[in-house]
């Protein structure tokens, strides 16, 4: 196969989100447009991907880097146009052999299978635009003028008679070809046009006067959905959501309510995995088969393994890995932390920076004291240890294999294996003395109300 | 502008809600129905508001004057038609001057734009109808018959013949008049039909026999939707909800998953925030710009400021007032509690009746037990304050700047600034004692067993 | 009306679930789709049940006795049609008097109403077979053909003509007849066809040609929705959800948002009780009218009463029992307790395997600590009673009326009613040691920064 390089066009302001944010950087399952984008692009493992960046710059080469830290990112200080975008990229390909594909940061959905089409019609033409159908004729989209398997021509839908805008082809700015033909053709495009801007599609009319040849891939125009309004991206979060509920019950997980679950672009699950209504996967998380995540479930960044029961109400954030057969409960929060084979920590707890022996059961309202306020510490409790209700581990400290801590025990130094650490106030009993603050109160309150007479 | 009063009949029993409630105290977006329409009227700043209450008539004056002191509520004892209803308002009109306009309390949707568009065309007519176009000409809605821009007679669906039922245009049953001229006009209304009722829209007829002009305003037919089963209150319900999302994404507002997130009539979000899926605000909230309101939180009666980041699984109780970049985080409660910049309360607390610090930093598990079974009480944090995990702040009490509290102590005096309180039960390590206990039960467990046999 | 025993066949495999699940128990409503089978049966009081089990058989056995311990299961061991299967009841149903209907395990949604129509045509008909009419006639199921009210053949799609394949009435497999007649019937059914297999569907013209007379029932397609793949299963549920919503709402209640709650197939919700958005209901919930149930609540095998007021962000698991007026409040887990009338448990707290008194408060971060690690105890609190936040009851251990735990307490023997039990370590305040720590950590923080230069 042909070398490529991916150029990626995201330095548009996208003044219609109504946003201080860059455009590429709103989200759809939980990551930047650009991303996506650049997800695109990596299906063709490109030698190299240039990013050009313009409005919010640094961020979004930021992102970019952040994604893919082999990244070129480039800075096109005016917007003057598509042409001049990919212009801008020029320095950053110096003179890379093969092809090129110019991709957009705002457009999220191109499919590898599509890309791949256009690599195969590369074989065949020097130019390959992506276009797509329409079945409404008035949508203000660039048409393709076609000749066999030809494209003839792009017009611009403000410039296009009647009969021209009756053609459904339309262009979605998607372009390869060999990369240095690419340039030498932009090199002749010029901006003699009402925007004074330098348009990419302009090479195809540039390249058919040459000699050279063109043609069209198609696309479903769900492909190559551009997002310029918060309502779009809203639409478009919704479109991949709906996708990715559909490739997960294919994959035979079963989704009690798929319009109640929302994946990131990585969440993976296993087959049989059983997803109850209303969970959120964040970025990172993995799934083994036979899990169940119950309602109202968080998860972010981790890994629940076959067995598992999560939910409901439970948060797993960054760096929460669970074993097989392991229990989390309602109102429990597991962040940076090893969870072995069979635990349970079944409610209203905290377990962060810790490892949980097999076995383990911890007790309600169990808190691991990990932060000192300056410092994270880290908690290792072994297996088939006991830890009673609302015992606090003050990080950094060890409880041993078959130890238990008795209810409400601040546990500050370690627990040896098949210890019982406790430590409590002893309970008094005051005979009567319930009833006599009782009356107390509410005189003060009767007083109290009195007064306010 | 002339004077302008507005009468709301709120008289109805609902009998198809299947429902002790009144059927203008149903909610729609945390407000009753007859707010809704009160706040329509609003928009034309009344000289007075006069609610036609019936059924269940206290609970809707208590409703009435819970959202505007000045409302006149005035009983209509039987139920005998529209015109009987505006009757019995005539002694609280105590002859007002000037224009009077006839609401629903069960129609939430009228927009301002609506009733601006009947004071203008008041200024030419002496009784103006608003009107909507229905699609489906089987609606048994009355029918407006016009003659150019006049209105000339208004039919009933069950009196109309064929060629009158095939008109689309229909009766809302919102009028405005002069307020005199509207009195007039309904002491010559008499209840000579099926049902023995007074109909308000017999005016019309009787204006024109007196030379009196009327026309229409149209609106559109959803802003004149009624609510009289359940599940057309769920209906307007989603309508209501659908307007507000898709206004709050106009105003540059990151919806991640719209129809997961629940406004109320006065939810206030600014430019750039991001509400994750599955958010709920009830009444009273404000967020400003660049706020993040994670997944599964519940808000009420709270301000959030720019650059804090609340939830997932948060609740925020009325008079949470959080100060910019502060952070709440999950299983954690705050209600009456002033949040100073900058400060985290992330894990599995309870804060109310509070003042937390700038800075300050709160314990998973700390408790500000704020009520002593009569009285609530305040607990005070100054700034720069550590509050060890499982803290338990028993009110009224005060922690000062840079002060610090160890894991578990449960603070009962005042703690000055830069001190740290302590206070717990030393830990012993009881050896072998754990392995014991576990034997211990597991022989009772076994005899138990063997018992049962 | 004549004696009637039920046959259900649930033996497929259901390879197009991807699961290793049978696929009669996945389900929907959380009730495997068989127990929606059986209960459609139940509904004409079967005398004898006989489920015909294949695929996973000792799983679907179980489920199928768990659900009605009388049912009958038979294996057929190899799938060779539903004629075969049917046969593979034979002995079970040991010569059963009266009629036997044959329902299957995959099709959930069958109407009472529908099978009563069919006992109804069984008083004029020997055969009656179930039928629905497509909308879609490229749908490839069997056809009814029809003269006058008899049913004359049933023809496969894939064997049917062009002018067969536009009848629009189609073949649920839905049949009912006199049992002896039945199995008489299928005596004679061969498996001469491409599959080799004896089809059910094959008696209609054997009986025909015995001079014995059949019908048709017609339902709607809706009732007749066999589930084949994860997807249909998705749809069912909805379907399944939609009409227990618009149920509720017709009988009284008010769902503010009905596409975000979800019942089980037993939920049951009195009038003008108020579910808020996104509740879920698990199997065995009650709800009494004028209960309240808020947002992100999650209800499993529990009784809510009259004025009751239930999260948000609420769990309660089998065997809560809340009496009138109670108030569970957010990240709060009930398991297994009664709750008396007017009891207060309002934040962050486990309360499992206990008995809470009339008007009696519980504190925020009050743990029941009922598990030992072997054995699970009873917590019990009297009413009028006062227990402070973070109290830690050891059970099993008994609280009485009108007594008083201090905040923090950890209880561990009987507090006697009037009684203040009280059990804490001294607070302690250290002047000045917080800033001295925050400085120790701060310069720790520094040398290791430096450290790592």
């Amino acid at each position: 196969m042909t070398a490529i390089s991916a150029i990626i066009l995201a330095a548009g302001q996208g003044s219609r989100m109504n946003s201080d944010l860059p455009k590429v950087l709103h989200e759809i399952g939980n990551a930047p447009l650009l991303v996506h984008a650049m997800t695109s692009a990596a299906a063709l493992s490109p030698d190299r991907t240039v990013v050009v960046t313009g409005v919010g710059g640094d961020l979004v080469d930021a992102a970019a880097k952040a994604h893919d830290e082999t990244a070129l990112c480039v800075r096109q200080t005016e917007q003057l146009g598509t042409g001049h975008a990919v212009l801008a990229a020029k320095e950053a390909m110096d003179g890379a052999p093969g092809d090129a594909v110019v991709l957009y940061g705002d457009t999220p959905f191109i499919r590898a299978e599509t890309l791949e089409a256009m690599q195969s019609a590369r074989e065949h033409y020097d130019v390959v635009v992506l276009g797509f159908d329409v079945y409404d004729v008035s949508a203000r989209y660039g048409r393709l003028v076609t000749h066999a398997d030809e494209l003839t021509e792009i017009v611009e839908f403000k410039d296009a008679d009647a009969a021209t805008r009756a053609i459904t082809l339309c262009n979605s700015g998607v372009v390869m070809a060999n990369a240095a033909t690419l340039y030498l053709l932009l090199d002749a495009v010029g901006n003699n046009n009402a925007s004074e801007e330098y348009y990419l599609t302009d090479i195809v009319g540039i390249a058919r006067s040459k000699g050279l040849s063109a043609t069209v891939v198609r696309c479903d125009e769900a492909e190559t959905l551009g997002i310029n309004t918060r309502a779009e991206l809203a639409r478009a979060e919704a479109a991949f959501q709906s996708r990715a509920r559909d490739a997960a019950m294919e994959d035979g997980v079963t989704l009690v309510a798929p319009d109640t679950v929302f994946f990131s672009l990585d969440t993976y699950i296993g087959r049989d995995a059983v997803i109850e209504p209303n969970v959120i996967f964040g970025p990172g998380v993995t799934i083994e088969s036979e899990a169940r995540i119950r309602s109202f479930s968080h998860l972010e960044g981790c890994h629940v393994s076959r067995g598992s029961i999560v939910g409901p109400f439970a948060r797993l954030r960054p760096g929460a890995e669970l074993a097989e057969n392991v229990r989390i409960g309602n109102f429990v929060e597991v962040k940076n932390a090893q969870v072995a084979e069979g635990a349970k920590i079944n409610h209203l707890t905290y377990v962060g920076d810790a490892d949980v022996g097999a076995r383990t059961n911890i007790g309600a309202g169990t808190v691991t004291c990990n932060y000192d306020g300056v410092f994270k510490h880290r908690t290792v409790i072994g297996k088939d240890a006991f830890i009673g209700s609302n015992t606090l581990l003050v990080a950094p400290v060890t409880v041993g294999d078959n130890a238990m801590t008795a209810t409400g025990t601040i546990v500050t130094r370690d627990v040896p294996a098949s210890d019982l650490a406790i430590g409590r106030a002893r309970q008094e009993n005051k005979p009567g003395l319930a009833v006599r603050l009782f009356e107390k109160l509410k005189a003060a309150k009767a007083a109290k109300q009195k007064g306010a007479e």
